[in-house]
């Protein structure tokens, strides 16, 4: 096991660079900060490419150092580096990036589903991302210009729901002619002369529900596309919820039937 | 009109203490932040007593004027340093700290209410008192070491809520006493064997929902007075949902009634 003391190692310059979209697609992997989410990926089968402790933590835990290939003991100090959260619990692994591009087959759609339309606060991702998992959804599917599912921000908001739910990056409008092939409803947020109420829709065992960016909401193509746009009645006078509790709101309705 | 170009001007010193507690009571003020929450104040009728504005805000709406006691122009880095906002429109207000301390009137209290107890992240407190607002609820009640409803973020989150819902801080035991005296139902969020599914319960017009501390829930003595505990069925593995999104699901569902 190697002692790094420096934060000009170069093991700890590249774990500090997973913190940038564009190192974790170049290497294939993305970084978990803190017991829970490691404890998660061990629990989940993840091969952990690269474990990373301060000498507390992995004196605390010898038995961990069998379910990674490599063990980097390093100082408090370039713990801190290679975190940007306040006080981290001194433990994070390096795992592979799981590969969301694909496009899986037509088959395996079964459930809830929620698309997320250039949803930008890297929190709402992450918190909606493990509100689907609570609520029961099969997956989520986030579009270009969305929060990168796998920056720290969104996976520490995600709280370990990329391991139980299916995450996958894509063309929505591509997205919702394959549900529309197999007779799934899709459902838009925006309130127009033909929405209909959140509470006065039935959706069978497949479905998606789309939720938009905080400011402009969904795009137009997507709106003209979908089989019904849902509004939530505001009974206050305020002019909107979070995007999140929307979702949330939404998600644990339509998720009755699953 | 005053012009201030000075980061060591009084009034500026003032107006930067303003994102402390202590000085918000000691002055029995707070500050606005944006355009939204000024011309919210406005509307409601909200006494305006000091109006601070950037040249090119204060020249573009000179109507303004008339809605403040003073009126002063800063210059941008002055604004950068009163407000805690990465990029500030330009434009604040000072207004009346209201009395959230006062016992109401129990023949008042008909409707929804929120009560929180010891939720501590300003963004969590101030989303949950805008959906509220939507969700039709009449008011919110804060226990203490509960974030400060009248913090910078806290207002923020809100996105002038406080203009809509009752606001109050005080001691949540009473205020449940209060509740059972008159008959209206208090709903803890905690689960235990004898909790309920949030979608078998229909509260009549005037109820209470707590929401408690993101990492401890409910105080052990405050679930002891309820008159009933909700969860929300969690399907997937996630093992809690974010305790906004909560208050939402909850909120939408126990508004029914209203």
């Amino acid at each position: 096991m190697e002692k790094l003391t420096s934060i000009h190692n170069q093991h700890v310059k590249n774990w500090k660079k997973l913190q940038t979209k564009k190192y974790r697609r170049q290497t294939g992997t993305y970084l978990l900060d803190g017991w829970h989410l490691v404890n998660e990926a061990i629990q989940g089968g993840i091969h952990i490419l690269q474990l990373v402790g301060t000498e507390e933590q992995l004196t605390a835990h010898p038995d961990l150092r069998e379910d990674a290939d490599d063990v980097y003991e390093v100082t408090e100090e370039v713990m801190q580096h290679i975190t940007d959260t306040v006080t981290p619990q001194g433990i994070v692994a390096v795992v592979p990036l799981p590969n969301s591009h694909e496009v899986p087959d037509m088959d395996t759609l079964k459930g809830g589903w929620l698309f997320l339309d250039r949803v930008q606060d890297p929190g709402n991702v992450g918190t909606m991302i493990r509100t689907a998992d609570a609520a029961g959804f099969t997956g989520v599917v986030v579009s270009q210009r969305s929060a990168d599912i796998y920056s720290p921000k969104v996976v520490r908001s995600m709280q370990g729901s990329q391991f139980h739910v299916r995450l996958y990056e894509g063309d929505l409008s591509k997205w919702v002619n394959d549900f529309k092939q197999i007779n799934a409803p899709v459902y838009g947020t925006q309130l127009n002369p033909q929405a209909k109420s959140f509470r006065d829709v039935n959706p069978g065992e497949t479905f998606a529900l789309i939720m938009g960016n905080e400011g402009q909401g969904m795009s137009e193509q997507l709106l003209k596309q979908t089989t019904d746009n849902l509004y939530i009645p505001m009974q206050g006078r305020a002019e909107s919820l979070n995007v999140a509790v929307s979702a949330g709101i939404l998600m644990f309705q339509l998720n009755k039937n699953l």
